[in-house]
């Protein structure tokens, strides 16, 4: 069998990957941060259809610079201050290259125990670096225990899922196995309600019509800085239940995508405390995904104590945590509500580790059937940083939040902070005699920064109100950049305001 | 801000890493196949939690020796005959690496132009190698189209959500707007069936699970090579009808788990004629996650042509393709099913871009939002192997599995073949006077083979036959190693005889 590259010639070319890779961190700065190719550039660069025979590993290799690079918008960019960052590390970098040299699809203990087994011991040292309650632990007094999803997005519909099933099994746990159970299990289904405030990302309404049941929103204002409350809440769910509908699944939010606001967890276990633990119960996921990284700093631990009345928290390494994407961390409180939603056992996948039940098979855990060795590089990165120096990257992105901040409140004039730094967010508008003013100026606004190649940032819509909004998460940002963009914004309307 | 390692000592560490990869590699005949460890080895052998401070990047890196490569199965072994293969290479070991060098979520087009070109065209160069109709193409007759998901299980999950909107979009398209329509939708949601063979891989019922919709089975019978047939489908249909029920989704599998048994297209199309095309028909998705890739074979060609009948394909590039873990290719016929299912705009979200549809955003296309740069290992993995070095690839793999299937016919005094050669897929049992005494001596050299630590196998049960599967897929195995295992088989039950 033809071999394209062996041993010898593998060391050659990854190591001159590399070097490759090292220098385009070196430059990374040199690029325009979104890619300034126009829809279908690659098509006419490519042959159409693939080659017959094997090509020079060399023009491969070439390939990277002259038809890839020009189509990459640079997530690891000090210019990147879009979305929620994507960051990653050489530590992790490193960890992904033994990841897959390991490769195999690893769903149960035995297809290699050590990526099992890595995954519960790193996840327990997650859930306490971020002050998690020890619900959350794999040897907790609930038997929970913590998953590495791929998505943030996969984590909220494995979660829900559960809850569904925990929710229609408690609810028609009176009547014996039978048609009058069947029967009413259906109706339960078509009344079920799937909540998220308005703020919660739209994982968790495409999880619900992944699973067909309804979605909700609960109102959240701007008085209270666009978090979920506890009374909000209990409106919603007397409202829903007057209709006859079930609600059984909520998703609350530390670190919301539009501005990061956090709910007011203490007011929703309120609201939802006189059903905690009993039949009916909703299920609460708390959607940290950004901010969740957040918890490691000693002054935001307090906010991850609450996390005790709920069953369910995400948040993903991958986007301020330096891991490298994709990497999601999901920790429940009882590991048995995802395994009875979950598990499937075919005779091909069985095994006396499992059927023992000596060992995990995180197969249970999740959607997928095969997983990535995705706990490695999150050991990697936490022990190269240590948890002193992860502190560190999340106060530089805090820190340089704040900045920014500080900066646009010495030009009232021009700009108008719409939500203050937290985790390293900003959003803010133009200023103007009226909304539509305020609304168009800040579009375009928006759009000239864009243009400029300099910086990716994103707008957003809140209540109507358009907004831009800054992340300063990505490793790579430091206080020269966001006094360029600063400069910018300040640059940008006044010669807006010029032409107008 | 603390950085634990620079872009020089990356240089070094990383090529470092390539070269304990290479060696492990080069060496990877001496381990046990299977990890020798028993379940919480690792445990005591790691702190209780993560270290406050850095360690040092060598302590980090010996603990792949020292702590990892023991709980290690080792997948790409020549031993490695379980399950299916999961076959990484070279050329898709760099790509991964310039993968994760450009990290980032990429869940549409500006967030890397190139992470979504790439796809969409190296999509159309797979369905033209393996055959397939043109409606998979992109830019096909019915807007088909493919994209990469992380397993065939989410695949599965993602063209059944699809199915199910489009099932009840068809069937209550009648009715106006309004409580009618959506309490037919209910009432229709809670008749819903999906179904696959007996021998369709557990991930249908695990999807239908999280649709929480029903699943039923079509049974195969050995007679028929445990093939699905229109026939034993037709009255299936029949029957859930008669009840009352709306069968709306169907797995046909290219290749079952089992025995790589292949279902009867042909019949299944002819006994879904009737209604194909029209409200209320059945989608029928084929499963050809393993054997799919033999369809680069020219002999195999003819097994691609009924997928023209069919609603979506998908298979699984990283099991028998040579491109690492994860990377699952699924086609539609009509990529509007899964954007109408799945497309959630919110504002945060929105961009030109794909505000005027210039582009395709292929977070419509699947569960999670963001998105791994997988379409570049298959890039790498195509030309650096041209379709004819793939072609030998995938011919090795088939030829081992009749040469182990004809080395196992010249001993029928001690092992009956169970299923023939197919996709390098075998199956075999001991001989024996009994069924019991058959089922229990296989099972008793399916241990002793296990335990031998030279060679990793799968059992499994069917219509109550236990058997072991042998595949010989993985890219390392070779004709000395088919013998040798053989030679061990032999050995083996002689040895057993001798003690009854």
């Amino acid at each position: 069998m033809a071999n394209p590259m062996n041993t010898d010639q593998f060391r050659v070319a990854a190591k001159a990957a590399v070097d490759e890779i090292a220098n385009y961190y070196d430059n990374i700065s040199d690029h325009r941060v979104v890619a300034d190719v126009e829809p279908g550039y690659l098509r006419p660069l490519l042959p159409a259809s693939a080659p017959l025979d094997p090509e020079p590993w060399e023009s491969i290799q070439a390939d990277i610079q002259s038809k890839i690079l020009p189509g990459i918008t640079h997530w690891q960019s000090p210019g990147f201050m879009a979305f929620f960052p994507c960051s990653g590390s050489y530590p992790a970098a490193i960890a992904e290259m033994y990841s897959n040299a390991f490769n195999g699809a690893h769903f149960n203990w035995i297809c290699s125990p050590a990526v099992t087994e890595l995954e519960t011991i790193v996840m327990d040292w997650l859930a306490q670096a971020l002050g998690l309650p020890e619900c959350f632990l794999s040897g907790g007094p609930t038997h929970g225990g913590g998953v590495l999803h791929g998505s943030a997005s996969e984590a909220i519909l494995t979660v829900m899922v559960a809850a569904r099933d925990k929710y229609l099994n408690e609810a028609t746990a009176h009547l014996p196995e039978g048609e009058e159970k069947e029967e009413e299990t259906w109706r339960l289904r078509s009344k079920l309600v799937a909540l998220g405030s308005a703020g919660a990302h739209s994982s968790t309404k495409k999880a619900a019509q992944v699973l067909g049941v309804r979605f909700d929103t609960v109102p959240v204002s701007e008085e209270n800085g666009f978090s979920m409350t506890g009374e909000a809440l209990a409106k919603k769910l007397d409202q829903l239940k007057a209709k006859g509908l079930e609600p059984f699944y909520l998703t609350a939010t530390l670190g919301t995508t539009d501005v990061c606001a956090v709910d007011d967890f203490a007011s929703i276990a309120k609201a939802l405390a006189p059903r905690a633990g009993k039949p009916g119960e909703v299920w609460v996921h708390v959607d940290a995904a950004y901010a969740g990284a957040a918890l490691l700093l000693d002054e935001n631990k307090p906010l991850a104590k609450p996390m005790a009345e709920f069953h369910s928290f995400n948040y993903n390494p991958h986007k301020w945590m330096l891991t490298t994407f994709d990497c999601s961390a999901v920790w429940v409180r009882a590991r048995g509500h995802l395994i009875n939603a979950l598990s499937i056992k075919p005779p091909y996948l069985r095994n006396q580790y499992s059927d023992n039940e000596l060992v995990t098979d995180y197969r249970d855990w999740q959607i997928p059937l095969g997983r990535r060795f995705r706990s490695l590089k999150l050991w990697f990165v936490l022990r190269s940083y240590g948890i002193r120096g992860l502190q560190a990257h999340i106060r530089n992105g805090v820190t340089l939040g704040e900045s920014l901040e500080a900066k646009l409140a010495t030009r009232p004039d021009l700009l108008t902070i719409f939500t203050k730094a937290r985790f390293g967010l900003v959003s803010f508008r133009a200023t103007g005699d009226s909304e539509e003013q305020i609304n168009s100026r800040t579009e375009k606004l928006y759009e000239a920064i864009i243009a400029s190649g300099l910086f990716y940032l994103t707008s957003t819509v809140v209540n109507g109100h358009f907004a831009i909004r800054v992340c300063t998460g990505t490793a790579a940002v430091r206080e020269e950049h966001v006094q360029k963009l600063f400069d910018l914004l300040v640059e940008t309307v006044e010669g807006q305001l010029k032409l107008e």
